[in-house]
């Protein structure tokens, strides 16, 4: 069986995205090179699957596919670019390399990425995806980068009470950002 | 000039309440006796000034002057029952020992407060309280505890956006609790 893994930056007041559905805030931060390493290296694993829903696969493509991501970028951008990708929707047609749409209903599609040999699955942004595998019992683990922000407002990936249990955490110093990971309990 | 520190046991998905007014969900995890000690050091410091909204007081005066409390958590009870407390109220009259009324508007009052010689001041709770102060640019450090639960929907005490720069983080494992410590940017 593969892992399904949810990976968030998230504020102190733990939304994934601000009221208008900004992620910009959580890389707005002191360039942190022993941060960027870690990212780079998760990136960069190459193994598995990232699983997006629409609106985050949208924001993806829409960056990581161009000049300024190879630029700014590179480690992650290539990492991104040639992991293997599926999209949750019913409607649109998936034009990044090495994606494809995902077939049927949500909850069902998973459980049968989990039970195939494609290696484990992230979600990454993604909310409402996010929301709805952790209630159907999906997630095997939560990994949140939380970035010193408040933002007041914005969206959870959470939709109902769930007890985890704290597996690791890390604090990066220049960035001040803590990661922390999660097993459902 | 005193400090002000905001307080707070938070879920996963940033609500220090669920949305029931419920707080026991923080304390409902496995004895973790290296963190009840460092809640009890915290607790029995004896110096400063707590200060609550009166929802918050309200919970608080139901259980710390009781034999339960005294019987269940008796360092951290002695602690509170002795602590200089103020409430935020302007009609409740508190019948908790070492605890008045503020008198005027909260901004004016903890501004007086920060500039008396009472010591540090603490807010505990008191979601709104923490807001009215963070905006108003008072609020020096927040200190949250990280429990390892996602609430699903709740309160949380920021009311807008605020940068605030990672001071300490530490964690505990047998609770799962991360200890995450703020200063205002």
């Amino acid at each position: 069986m593969q892992k399904l893994r949810v990976f968030e930056s998230i504020s102190i007041d733990g939304y994934f995205t601000d009221a208008h559905g900004d992620m910009s805030w959580a890389h707005a931060g002191a360039a942190d090179t022993e941060y960027g390493a870690w990212v780079a290296g998760n990136a960069s694993s190459g193994r598995g699957t990232l699983l997006f829903g629409r609106k985050t696969y949208e924001q993806m493509v829409a960056f990581w596919p161009t000049p300024q991501a190879a630029q700014q970028l590179p480690e992650v951008a290539k990492g991104m670019n040639a992991a293997k990708k599926v999209v949750a929707t019913r409607t649109l047609k998936p034009t990044w390399q090495n994606t494809t749409a995902l077939q049927g209903s949500l909850v069902e599609a998973v459980k049968a990425l989990k039970a195939g040999a494609g290696g484990d699955i992230t979600v990454l942004g993604s909310g409402s995806v996010a929301a709805q595998l952790g209630e159907a019992g999906l997630v095997d683990e939560y990994q949140f980068v939380v970035v010193p922000i408040a933002l007041g407002a914005g969206r959870t990936v959470f939709s109902g009470a769930k007890k985890l249990k704290l597996v690791e955490q890390r604090a990066f110093r220049v960035s001040g950002n803590v990661v922390v990971t999660y097993a459902a309990a």
